[in-house]
């Protein structure tokens, strides 16, 4: 890995509840396994309320199952297919494809997992606020523009860190995604 | 208009915080004006946090100004090109064409308008918890998945309601786009 691509990128966010706008790709990025994160807004500018963010990746596999007990998240797919499992409250799996346009909701608590199933895709997340910092937390910075070249692999004390700063719940035991 | 474009579509919303995922076009929809809104998620799943709604429309004329006091609420364009002005806090305006990608925040009490400035647009929106169902209460629900054939213009009666009722103050005096 290069130096320019750990160079932590310049926050283009305000840090408190102005109006601003940002040209497609800017915003706060970070590096976490094969994906590229972009933080668009974050519970600076919305009062703790809500975040929103995008994620870019390849072909790759499953996310680890994990659930955060205090927020909320959508996958909104802009361009790609993505599979999403959930497990809803008696333990059944929610399991689909998603493509374009479609929409997932996961609300706190529930376990869940995703895998990007096409060349690349890229979605459009919203979190109860807050939690959008989790991917710089857990994974590096960067002012690249592309998902990594190769993956962003945390320590566990890293992830562990992360994960317990956010209240972001893995069950590395679990697998939602063969 | 014929009747199948007034009959309101069943919604595809559960009311509780459960998972769920939805087609794209899915979700509770409603015409106003020239604008297809389609509610993704409503404060009833996200025990108030957010809304998400998509909206789409045809080249037209500016959204009359308006602001929302309590309500914080984000543009993302997912097509076309949208032409957003919000007023900073010195009175100053953010005046911006958006297209595909781009990304701007209005946070509550400022006033804005904007105007779509392609052939078709669309965007995706995230608010605080409640107001995506304005857009049903000021214009009419609908089953229709295209943007209404001929506009969809509510009585100011019934356009003062919604906006009293979802704190949705327009300003018909001011004019952010000629």
């Amino acid at each position: 890995m290069t130096a320019e691509f750990v160079t932590p990128a310049a926050s283009d966010l305000p840090g408190r509840p102005v109006p601003y706008v940002l040209a497609a790709g800017d915003g706060e990025r970070a590096h976490l396994f094969d994906q590229l994160f972009t933080v668009l807004l974050s519970a600076d500018e919305t009062q703790g309320q809500f975040g929103v963010f995008t994620m870019e990746a390849p072909r790759g596999q499953a996310v680890p199952v994990h659930s955060h007990p205090d927020v909320h998240e959508i996958f909104y797919v802009l361009d790609g297919r993505v599979r999403v499992v959930v497990e809803d409250g008696e333990g059944e799996k929610i399991d689909r494809v998603l493509t374009t346009g479609d929409f997932g909701y996961v609300p706190a608590g529930h376990r869940h997992s995703f895998r990007v199933e096409s060349h690349r895709a890229r979605t459009l997340g919203v979190n109860t606020g807050g939690f959008e910092r989790f991917f710089a937390a857990a994974g590096e910075p960067t002012s690249s523009r592309m998902p990594p070249a190769t993956p962003v692999v945390p320590s566990p004390e890293q992830l562990g860190d992360a994960a317990r700063r956010f209240r972001n719940d893995f069950d590395f035991g679990a697998r939602f995604i063969e």
